[in-house]
Order: structure tokens, then C-alpha cells, then sequence
């Protein structure tokens, strides 16, 4: 299947059936947004409803619902306002704005393949059929050494800082391929779309760029409702917003996009799950950071319990998580042997995680990360902390009190405050920040030669022993503080969306290559299609009372009821929609009650009473029955006409 | 329960229960922005949920998902750049920012409590107790004609317009109370969030103020998706924005909020239902706009199809709605005591409709607009059409062609063209545009005069009888081409949360006056409570078990083992939650695996085995069973400790 597939057959019934457009088409669209019709929609909406079953409810998490607007110091202190940054460049003369990398990587391809036409022309010169090539752009053929450059810095391309990649345009001479004008050197470009809060236009706002921040900044209104216990998550499901410099590849790169994010807080000391039994014998395709930096793709297919126990997943929680990550999106449909794990290698990690896996699914755009599932430590929880000086972490009572002792000052009140005047706070305040390797270093100081020398508020103080001692003290602890690690699995929905649909599509070989899509019944927009025979009067009341049945018991119906077009033109053309099961009324229908139900891939047909068959329905949308054990109770009937 | 409606006691409530908190507090929180923690999360997906079922499943509507960012060119064209404003005024001296009519409104209902106050003040000093009035406002007696004008301003507040306001604020000298100083005459400030799409920083959009227009601008799509039948409709839930100038009344008036739309397209010359019958019954309490217009606000209980059949309500769509939004607000749990649907006055329309209905719901704040029903008539169809050239209407095949007579002008081509030149084109259009009764004008004034004069492109242009004549010609049409026109439900999510909150609250007087939520089964976040009697260890297998068994059925429940809590705090904290049903884990549980279910507004227990009461708490939630009719069956048992 993978071979066969044809991108464009595929792109042209999702725009003639609206499962997506781009958006605003009618004024001529913009890049990255797109609007979902019906059957796009209640895909995506089918994917979201699984997740929430499938992590908030199986796994007892606290899911809320945060603003989209943000307002600049929140995304200021996570980083994003200096971080969530491409790299742009401009067309000296035209203005016109490119993403740095996507132009190297456009301008070197195009130089590889006109090489590669260079030599298909000389062969064909030799062979006498040079015309061929007017078309096309002029061959130009390379050396050697440029090949192996250009396949490196493509190779690379994701890895380059700004520097790198001014360099790589200046050395190999990188233009705008429309005009030939030279490009600017790159420049950061935040990612984040900008507005203003309120009338007064002074508060500056972003659109957030991902769900986590409103998590994090209740961490502590989340501990509380879970009554303090850890670990625990919250998870958050909306749209999110990404200003990208050049959107391409459909869904894949988009301006809005729904996510759909776990942030599960642990203790940095235990990162053991206690559901880990549950998960350790699914085999996944890993592909481990030190794999790929041999410069190898090749992946590994390795139990969770095993990868944990060669610490090639660090801990439980995370292998957990990507057990538990794997399991939806089988339910969803995903063909895993199109699916593998790969681990972020160190100098490709976003700047708030300490370890990350991606979910990467294979789609005709090559593997494409779908989730990303991060170590985030205890980064956002800390940063926001210090910001705001409200307390973000666990106060746990410790059934055996912690005692340790430990170095500290101790000034004399009685002349150390009269001395340094004004500066005896500051000068306090740099004594307690220092760690206990820095004081004991001090304390043999103080001790030899009497006095120490203390830098605090661009002076340097002389502190001598009479002003202050430096002592090892007891301490005992009945509280342990502790700001939690977060462990983050991160869902794109429009990309699984689109890799779902892909690993949906097939041609049906032996009727005319008819399109369609294999959506299971959880999954699929609508459960059933009701069918007439033809447009005979007849039928109608028993259209009226099937569908309304199914519509009362919450199962998404469509009727097919156009007169004008034959039974199996009308099947086919809801196949096209991914509906699983059609039922049919026919002149048996009138006389006796029965009625059919075709499955779609199998386009087997069985008969049976109406309230017999939509019960059947049920049992198949509910998981309770699958259609091959119906056959083996249900006799198959001849199709009328498919 | 209304009079003893205390506002304060419920905040509080929402607040420690994390129903929803200002975005973003720990940062101090910004004006018209929540989030909304686990309960109140689920109360708005539930809500949701339902909606979805009622409008989108049964009432086969074709559900979509537009982009949020929106282009300034299509909300030019729907209006909302040029009229979708608020009036705005500054404090001259220090800037601050004010909506004029809060402002307004603030001052003279001060004045008028002044008035009040100096009238009470008046009476203690004749009795001798001047003292009290020292916190308070100074008293300021006003005339009878100020209190009179000053009442009427106030029941007139949302009608006036820039300048009327601006006229109301100079002479009552209406000041900021803050600093005295006066302030700017009121302008215009659109209410729409503005951003900027892409890098290059000259493509202007807007967050969406409303769900409708990608609705509109898909329209073609839609029709065709849905087999080119009309009348149906299309629905869409998310995210809208409104830049409020100052955001107040909670949930009420917020920056960022989740709506659900229905556009229900139908034949302006049939406005018909044909599920009209199922609501035709259903009483509702109207206040229609002429009833208003003579200052009352007394509503009229009337069934839907009488009310339409009077007139009263315009059509049967529109009533068909109506009825469907009543059922909606049953079935979520809003009390139909404190609804009504009160009829727009023409001066209060929104600038494309040209009927409106809003369901009103009664809540601590007055009687709330919680869904629109407008009627649109074909205005945002037409305007995008005539923006974008692209046709958005309905083509439906005639039985009989239509054959009627119409006048025509036939230019005489071998003169017309070499006279007018370059002109002959615009000539023609304009010509083209004119309406049946200017023809007719045109033409006798061509019969008598031989001539008329045709103003195009500012010019005048004289054209005589040997050039053009004006006929009567006879046409046939096969097809009839319409514009539909829009009904349109719209659905505040966020204000019918707040009123089910305020609806669904009371304090149990039997029980220290602790706070319950009534949710229903259907809407209530949690729908059961698992708690053990103790700490006991023997309970936890069974804890275990039974929260496995709800959550593997979808069933979303918490467990309380909290040691340290009894079990009737646990239960009361667990009423506060909204939690409707609670399952109790005791030491009969170990010996027979017996367990009790509470229910939480009568707090009555029945008991039974593991498996009874998981399939009784099964037929609750999906509405198979009530607690009325099981304890016909079961007998109730005493409670542990309630």
C-alpha cells in the first residue's frame, strides 16, 4: 500500500468532500490555517474524545481548561519571548521572507537534483535525445566535493544556530531562487502571535504556543484539589498558535492547531509508576539517541520493561507514558509497523527539556513527530516560582524526621550591624546564598587567617572572626520540600490526524479503484449510512424510524436517499467518507422487517430484523462485538448490487 | 431560594473548589480571562457534550471547525471592523480608560443612592443619629426632575448612541469618581483583538469575535456536502473574543469565551418546519417587543405554535429553535422558573439581523442574555458573495419553469458601440442595474421624448431612440437561483455555566448550611464518589476494583480515601463538588461485597452487591433509571454517619 500511494489522488477527495479547505478560501485562503468540514471535524473531535477517555479518565487526571490569550511576562519567564524563535531571511531587493533553513534546504536540493539531470542529460546526449530536458532547469553539474557537502548540510539541517547558518548561505552562495538576489543574513523571528489586552494598548499579549504554562502556573490549585497527594497530572486539550515563517506540508506545519497535553508531576527522588506492570511487555521500535548520532536510523524493537531496565528509557514514568501513548494511538488506527520512538539527541532538545521521545508516524511526508513526550525536570515549575515568588512545589510530612547537619554563619548582632550599617542586610543575604562547599572553604579561611573577604553589592567587605563565626549546626526536618519533576507527553491531533488518514486510504482494487477510507467505528465521523433501495415511497417511514433509533441512542447517521444516483454508486461514494457499516431498505424491508448491513471493507452483507441489526450497530460502535464474529452467526447475503 | 441567595458564599465556594479562578493569578491575574479547573472544565465540556447531541446528532447538522484567526478582509466585510465597537472615554488627566455607558450608569446610580443617603441622613438627624452616615458618601439631595431623567437614562443605557452619550456626559457633568477629572467625549473602540499574520508584518487579522462567519464563507461546500438539499444547517463550537473595555460580573462579560452556533439556511419564501408539531406544544414565557416598547417587562406564557400562529414569534424555524433551545436548557438544568425569551427591540438589533429573540436566564445579576436566536435574513451571505465574486446560493430545479414578462433595453449594437466608445460598456452596466419600475420610467420618457439621460461613470450621457429601445420581453427560468436566509442560534457556554452554577446551588439546612451543587447526572463533572469507611487496608482491593470498573465504562469518578477526614466531611466536601451519587466501601463490603450508594440531595443509601449498584449507577447516568423509581425496589438503608 505504501508504494502505490498517490499524494495527489489522496489531497483531491479530501478537498471535493470537505474533510478540509483552506481556510477563508473564498478570499482566496491563508497559508496554515485551515477550516475542518464534517467528516475533517468529527475526526478530529473522534481523536480528542479517545484521548480524554484514554488519559483523563482511565488515568484519573485533572484536566482544565486555560485562556488562549497569555500575557507577555508568563511566556517572558518560560522562555518563549527570547527562545520560540526560527530563523529569517529576506530577499535583498523584494523584501520577500523566507525560513532560513527551508531555503538551504530548497536551494541545495534543486542544485543536487539539476546535477543529477546534468548526468541524466549526458547519458542522454550520448544517446542522442537531448531534447527531453528544455522543461526542466538547466543541468549543472558538481564536484564531488560540493555533493558530499550539500548531503551534510542537508543531513544537519535542523542543527544549525544562526551563525552556522549565515555562513552556509555566504560560503555556498544561497539566493532566492525566484529573483537570484542575494538574502539577508538570518535573524530571529518569534514564533508567537502578538495582540493587545485591553483598550489601553500597554498590555502586551501572546497567543499561547502550547497548553502547559496555564498547567503550570496552577500547579498549586491542582495539588490542592488532589488533595496533596502526588504523583499526579493535569492535561489540558485546545488550540494552540504558531506564527510560522513558511507553512507547508498540509497539516503538518500550520499557523492553529489543536493539542492535547499531559503535564504528570513526580517526584525527582521516585520516578516509579505504580500502572508500569501494565505497560512492560509492549514491544516498542525505539530509536535511541546514541543510535542516531553513529549517524544510524536503525531502530530497536525492545519491551518497555526491558528498554527501562538497560536504562534506555530513563525511568518508569517516562517508558509508562510511551506504553501508554502507543496504546492510543493503536485504538485510533495507527498502523504501528509505521510507527517507532525515537529519543532527542542533545543538541536538538527544546530549551526546557532534560530528555524527550517523539512519536514519530510515517506519512508520505517521511516520519513525522506526532507526539512528543519530554522530561521537562522541574525547569517551568522553578522559573515561575522564582518570577512570581509564589511557592510552586510538595510539602511532604516525612514519617522519619530528616536530621543532617550543616555549615552556617552566625554574625555577632551585637557589632556586625553597627559596622556595616546599611550593607549588613546585603552582606547577610550573600552569606546565606552559598553553598556548603563555598563555607567550608570560607570557615578554613576565617579559621587560618582570621578574616574573610565577602563581595556583595559591588564592594568587598573584610569580615573578621569577632564580627562572625562559621559553625557546623544540627538540623531536623519533619517536612520535605521538594519542587516536582514533569514528565510531558504532548500531542499534535492535526498531524495523527493527517497520518491517520493516510494509513486510512486505500483504492478498492476490484471496483474501479473507488477511494476508500478504513476509519474504525470508534473513530469514524459517521457510525452508519441508511440507504433506499430507490426512491420508492415505501421506504420512507422506514428511513424516518431507523434514523431516528439511532440519532435518540447518540449514533452519528447519514441517510442517502438522492434518487438519482444507483445503490452502488451510493455506497461508494460514502465509502469515500470512512462510514463503517450501511444499512438497507429494501422491498423485503416493507414486506417482513428485515433490513441489511454491508460492511465496508468486506462489503459482506447480513440480514436481519431492524431491531436485531441496530442492536448489532451498537455492539460494534461499543467495541462489544466485531463484525467477523457476526458472521459467524449471521448468514451473509448476497449484495444487491455492489 | 432566590431571596436567600448569598453571592459571596458561592465565590468563595468556586474559588477553594478550583471551578475557575482569573487566568494567570499568581501572576495578579487579567481582567475577563479564566481558567477553569477540573470541575469547572468538565461542566463546560459536558455542556458541551450535550449540545452536540441535541443540535449536531439529532438534528443532523453539519458540524465544522473554522480557524480562530480571521483575516481583516472578511470581517470588513461582515461588518465587524467598521460597527463591532464599544463607545469609549478617557480621564483627561490621567488617561485611565472607561466604557461610557458603565461610566454613565456608575455615576448617576451613585448620585441617585446619594440622593437615598441624604434622605435617610435627613431622618436620623431628626432623630438624632447624624453619626452613622461618616463612612458613606457624602448625602447630595437631588430635584425630582434629576431622579426622574436620571431613571430614564438608565432604563434607556444600551440605546444611545455616540452622540447622545456624549451629550448625557456634558450636561450631567458625568466625571471619573476616581479623580474627578472629566473625561474625553466617548469614541468608537472595536472590540476585536488584532494580530498580525506571517513574518512580514502587513497581513492584518483579527481573533474571531464570533463562530458564524467561517460558517458563511464555506457555505458552497456545505450545501454540496449535504446532496444540495435544503433547508439545513450548519453548527460550530469554540473559542470566540471580545476585547471588553472593562470586564466585569465574572463569567458574565469576559475577553475569552467558548460559544456554540448553529447557521440554519432555509428558502426566505418558506420558513416552515417540518418537525414543527414536536415543539408546538411547549409553553414558554415571552416578553415580545411590543410589550417592552410600552415599558413593561410583564411576560406571557404561551405555547410555541399558538405564539406563531398569532404572529408573535415570525415563523415556524424561528419557533422550532426556540423550542429546541428550552429543551436544551431543561435537560442541562436550568430552573424554566427563572427563563424567559424576550423579543429584541428594532433600535437594540445587531447590525445584520432583522428579528432576534434572546433566552434570557434569571440569575444574582438580573435577567441575562444566555443564547441569541437571530434571524439574518441573507445578509452575510450577500455581502461575501458581492465581495468575493464567488456565488453563495441555492440553485433548485423548478417543476414548472417560471414564466413572467420583463422590460429590457436592446442597445441597437452597429451604432451604440462606435458612439459611446470606451463609455458603451459602463453605460450598459448601469443600465443593466436599474430596477423594473425605473425601466418603466425610462421607457415612457424614451416614447414621449426620444430621448433620456443615463448618468454613468460622472458623466451624463444622452441616448436617443435610434440607439436603444426599452421592451417587454417574455422569460422562462428552469432553475430558481435564491440567496437563503440565516437563522441562528448562538450559545454563550460560559453564562449558561455560570447561571447552572448559581441554579444548581443551595446550602443543606439540615446539615450546618454546607454547600451542595444539584447537578444532574448528565452535566455533573464527577458522577460518582468512592470512599472507604476508614483506612482501613481490608478496603482498598475493593476501592481498586470498583473505580476500574466505573473508568473502563467511561465513567468518570473520583475516590476520597483521605484517613484523616470522617466519612460524612468526606461526603459533604464531595457535595460541593456537585458529585450526585456516592459509593461506600465498609466492612460488610468484606464479608458479603456489599456496598451503599448515596444519593446526594436526599442523602439517602440503598445497598446492594458490587455488580447491582455499578449497573444501577450505569442506568442513572444514562438517564434508563432514576433514584425515585429504584427506591421503589431497593430499600433504603441507614446511613453510617450522614
Amino acid at each position: 500500500m505504501e508504494k502505490s500511494f498517490d499524494r495527489a489522488t489522496l489531497e483531491a477527495v479530501l478537498t471535493k468532500r470537505f474533510f478540509y479547505v483552506p481556510s477563508f478560501s473564498i478570499y482566496g485562503g491563508v497559508a496554515g490555517l485551515y477550516d475542518f468540514g464534517p467528516i475533517g471535524a468529527a475526526l478530529q473531535q473522534n481523536l480528542i474524545n479517545v484521548w480524554r477517555q484514554h488519559f483523563v479518565v482511565e488515568e484519573d487526571m485533572l484536566e482544565i481548561e486555560g485562556a488562549i490569550i497569555t500575557p507577555a511576562e508568563v511566556l517572558k519567564t518560560s522562555g518563549h519571548v527570547e527562545k520560540f524563535t526560527d530563523f529569517m531571511c529576506k530577499d535583498s531587493v523584494t523584501q520577500e521572507v523566507f525560513r532560513a533553513d527551508h531555503l538551504v534546504e530548497a536551494v541545495l536540493e534543486a542544485r543536487l537534483e539539476a546535477d543529477l539531470t546534468a548526468q541524466t542529460a549526458n547519458a542522454e546526449i550520448s544517446a542522442g535525445s537531448a531534447k527531453k530536458n528544455k522543461a526542466t532547469k538547466p543541468p549543472v553539474k558538481l564536484t564531488e566535493q560540493q555533493i558530499a557537502k550539500y548531503n551534510e548540510i542537508l543531513a544537519k539541517i535542523d542543527n544549525y544556530n544562526k551563525q552556522e547558518l549565515a555562513d552556509i548561505i555566504t560560503e555556498h552562495d544561497i539566493r532566492n531562487p525566484a529573483t537570484n538576489n542575494s538574502v539577508t543574513p538570518p535573524n530571529e523571528f518569534n514564533l508567537m502571535f502578538e495582540t493587545s489586552i485591553g483598550p489601553a494598548g500597554n498590555h502586551k499579549g501572546y497567543l499561547r504556543p502550547e497548553t502547559a504554562q496555564a498547567q503550570f502556573v496552577n500547579f498549586s490549585r491542582l495539588l490542592e484539589f488532589n488533595n496533596q497527594k502526588m504523583p499526579f497530572a493535569s492535561a489540558m486539550v485546545g488550540r494552540s498558535f504558531r506564527n510560522e515563517i513558511s507553512p507547508r506540508s498540509g497539516l503538518l506545519r500550520v499557523r492553529e492547531f489543536n493539542m492535547a497535553e499531559v503535564e504528570h508531576y513526580v517526584d525527582p527522588n521516585d520516578k516509579s509508576h505504580k500502572k508500569f506492570s501494565e505497560v512492560a511487555n509492549i514491544k516498542l521500535n525505539l530509536l535511541p539517541a546514541n543510535v542516531q548520532e553513529k549517524g544510524s536510523t536503525q531502530t530497536v524493537e525492545i519491551s518497555i520493561g526491558e528498554a527501562v531496565s538497560q536504562k534506555i528509557i530513563d525511568n518508569e514514568t517516562l517508558g509508562y507514558f510511551l506504553g501508554r501513548i502507543y496504546l492510543y494511538l493503536v485504538k485510533v488506527g495507527i498502523d504501528t509497523s509505521r510507527l517507532r520512538f525515537r529519543q532527542h539527541m542533545s543538541n536538538e532538545m527544546a530549551h526546557y527539556a532534560c530528555d524527550c521521545w517523539d512519536a514519530e508516524i510515517k506519512n508520505s511526508y517521511g516520519w513525522i513527530e506526532c507526539v512528543g513526550c519530554a522530561d521537562r525536570s522541574a525547569y517551568d515549575l522553578t522559573v515561575h516560582s522564582k518570577k512570581t515568588k509564589e511557592k510552586l512545589c510538595v510539602r511532604e510530612n516525612l514519617e522519619t524526621p530528616l536530621v543532617y547537619d550543616a555549615l552556617v554563619c552566625n554574625p555577632n548582632k551585637k557589632v556586625f550591624g553597627p559596622k556595616f550599617k546599611q550593607n549588613a542586610k546585603i552582606i547577610q543575604e550573600t552569606l546565606e546564598s552559598l553553598s556548603q562547599s563555598e563555607l567550608e572553604k570560607l570557615k578554613s579561611e576565617l579559621d587560618t587567617a582570621g578574616k574573610i573577604n565577602i563581595d556583595a553589592n559591588n564592594q568587598t567587605f573584610e569580615i573578621s572572626s569577632d564580627l562572625m563565626t562559621i559553625n557546623l549546626q544540627t538540623f531536623k526536618e519533619n517536612v520535605r520540600e521538594y519542587t516536582p519533576n514533569v514528565i510531558e507527553p504532548s500531542f499534535g491531533i492535526g498531524r495523527i490526524l493527517y497520518s491517520l488518514i493516510e494509513h486510512s486510504f486505500y483504492l478498492r482494487p476490484e471496483a474501479e479503484l473507488r477511494t476508500v477510507f478504513k476509519f474504525n467505528p470508534t473513530i469514524a465521523p459517521f457510525k452508519v449510512l441508511i440507504l433506499p433501495l430507490s426512491n420508492n415511497d415505501l421506504f420512507a417511514p422506514f428511513l424516518i424510524d431507523i434514523a431516528r433509533k439511532l440519532r435518540n441512542n447518540g449514533v452519528p447517521a447519514r441517510v442517502d436517499d438522492a434518487a438519482s444516483a444507483s445503490i452502488g454508486r451510493r455506497y461508494s461514494r460514502n465509502d469515500e467518507l470512512g462510514i463503517p457499516f450501511a444499512i438497507t431498505v429494501d422491498f423485503q424491508t416493507v414486506s417482513d422487517k428485515t433490513i441489511t448491513i454491508r460492511e465496508r471493507d468486506s462489503t459482506n452483507q447480513i440480514r436481519g430484523s431492524i431491531e436485531v441489526i441496530l442492536d448489532l450497530v451498537a455492539d460494534f460502535i461499543y467495541g462489544r462485538n466485531t463484525w467477523a464474529k457476526a458472521t459467524e452467526t449471521y448468514q451473509l447475503v448476497s449484495s444487491t448490487s455492489d
